[in-house]
């Protein structure tokens, strides 16, 4: 069977690699503690949950229009500009069976083959597989790790910046770093997205899982709003994760593009469940309050108790529900030199399983520090503690 | 804004075109008999919302695997395997958002630009247009009036075959004319399949959707299991139009490829309404046994009110909910030479809203009958007696 020249081009997201080895060590009794995939083990919202169940029982199981029913882009709309400071309009919003799909639809919609596309490494790795899929030409950025973020490494971005560079990808609040841009950064790469004439996707799937303060959206920026295609989701706000609703919110002539990709790919999203994101976005807020309360208490515990073991450097970021401790100190100690084998260690002698930089694209040259990504939205406070004291014991012991 | 290439060749259903014009003309104030558009006015059974609603509340709320829950893709692999007389593991079926993903899908696997598909035209319009978007060459295959049923004309399509032939689209039972394939069109297309080593796309969209005796799948031929990947939806059979669920079936090689664009293009499928398509196939039946009676009532109604009108000649297809007929009669003794403006004359005159020939697929060279479409399964019978004598008075008046 020869399958299309395009799919030897195609990755994945090698973190389900992990979550199967996970699977396969808890099947033989062992116990588990799930770091390594970015679900969450909370609830959606009631009000959310039952405004869905209500909308499937009152008959909205038939096609809804290709880009959402419109209350639901009305809604959105509105909500995504007022925290952007923004006048979006419906027609700036077409709904997804989630975040991901934006990803893929915007470079079918802007990408040719031979095309550059700066995108961020360590970062979610469909960017990477989707670039490379479409027969673009991936040229990533860094992160540097920093005393209280991790920055964007602007001078190697640049470097990297040519003629054929028409597209950038900006995840800001950052997977797996947690990062925030400062206000100079966005202005950094604003300069540049108007100098060298390029369009943005703005995955901000986190921009609403902050815990202190205001997100600062890069769209806001003078100029930007006609350039910038914004990665919205449902998942992780409303811990709708299994839901799949999200949406592409830009240009109308990109939205249009990606509404008639709707067409061809999909039909439409789930009809009734786009009646619980409008209760979500419009009905009382104590879900997602609590949600944000959960996912605190355990970004603080994880954090006090990665620093509290020996050779881990762990960052407390704002943002996001993931940490990217540095370990190297902690693999030299135990003599690892390679990601895969302190990984596999860690998980068969503590049961702890996370990921690691290598699920987060490939490494670039001149690494040297190694990093570990641990996610705590799937995991409750009792067992991060337990968790992180068998980590602990597997370093220091 | 300068968009990727491959846009200018992105197609559409022009359908929903369609649906726009019924739908301002019904903001006119007017009445209208939406005949156009696929959709169902049919509840979804009461057990499989259940099903799904009580997977929501349990907190099937999370991400689930990326082809499906394993519980449906066994329970789907029984069930579409003993309907075709095959054998199907788990491993067989990747859950999609719909039957249409499965389209896209099965061309990003098999597809390298310059290779030639044959498809049916007229036939459902996503085909052509995911071709072209893929950088594929259309060769499309017409289909013949007959007696009783609607025949491919099998030596047009074999004088289409050429050394870069490499996919064959077949959808049987077929959208727009109803056609179910005889034996001997099977065993001829199976043949050639063989005979020019072709991969096929099986769309079963209505294989379910049968008023006498049962379907016989092309999958079920000898050597076709391992060439065949089956477009499967739940959409018709149970009423779900609105919940975008449906799955590819066909050999493991292919739906590992299908799973892993999966992952890239939007992780998984909802995860609750996998427990309602679950009870929907192992559960009570009488849903989709009333969902068929309705639908039989309909047809019968329409082809003999559509036969009752002078100048139009409707076969009966024994599956589907559409009917094709043959309008030619009545267009010349109205003064209509072209399609459009028919339909909108029979629009503004009588609210009676169909598709025509013209929305699936361009026209072939030498086509001298001129067919609408009308779907029965978003009308209620009151309606489609009124709609009709609207449009024998339009015809005969």
């Amino acid at each position: 069977m020869k399958f299309a020249d395009r799919i030897a081009r195609l990755g994945t997201e090698t973190a389900f690699a992990v979550s199967a080895e996970a699977a396969a060590f808890a099947a033989q009794g062992n116990k588990v503690y799930p770091f390594h995939l970015g679900d969450m083990n909370i609830p959606t919202p009631v009000n959310v949950m039952e405004a869905a169940a209500k909308a499937m029982r009152d008959g909205k199981t038939g096609y809804c229009p290709n880009a959402g029913i419109p209350k639901l882009r009305e809604v959105l709309a509105a909500d995504v500009g007022t925290a952007r400071g923004l006048r979006y309009s419906p027609e700036n919003v077409a709904i997804q069976p989630g975040g991901k799909p934006t990803i893929g639809k915007f470079f079918l919609a802007l990408l040719n083959p031979g095309d550059e596309v700066l995108y961020p490494s360590p970062g979610y790795p469909i960017y990477e597989s989707q670039i490379e899929f479409l027969g673009g030409v991936p040229k990533p950025y860094r992160y540097l790790e920093g005393e209280r973020t991790f920055t964007i490494d602007l001078d190697a971005l640049k470097r990297q910046i040519t003629p054929r560079t028409r597209l950038l990808v900006l995840n800001d609040l950052q997977n797996p770093t947690g990062a925030e841009c400062s206000t100079a950064e966005r202005e950094a790469l604003a300069e540049l997205v108007l100098k060298h004439d390029l369009y943005v996707l703005c995955d901000e799937a986190y921009f609403d899982i902050r815990y202190d303060g205001e997100s600062t959206s890069f769209v806001s920026l003078p100029g930007m709003v006609e350039r910038c295609v914004i990665l919205y989701t449902f998942s992780k706000k409303f811990a709708m994760t299994g839901w799949r609703l999200g949406a592409s919110i830009g240009p109308k002539p990109i939205i249009d593009i990606i509404a008639k990709l709707n067409v061809n790919d999909e039909s439409c999203s789930n009809h009734f469940i786009q009646y619980g994101a409008i209760e979500g976005l419009t009905g009382d807020q104590g879900g997602p309050r609590q949600i944000l309360s959960i996912l605190k208490e355990r970004r603080d515990l994880s954090v006090d108790l990665l620093n509290g073991i020996k050779g881990v450097h762990c960052l407390r970021p704002n943002a996001t529900f993931y940490l990217f401790p540095n370990v190297t100190a902690a693999m030299q100690a135990k003599g690892f030199s390679d990601y895969e084998s302190f990984r596999r260690a860690l998980l068969q002698e503590t049961g702890v399983s996370v990921c690691s930089r290598l699920h987060f694209g490939r490494p670039l040259p001149g690494e040297t520090q190694f990093y570990i990504r641990l996610a705590y939205s799937g995991i409750h406070l009792p067992e991060i503690r337990e968790a992180l004291a068998r980590f602990k014991a597997f370093i220091e012991g």
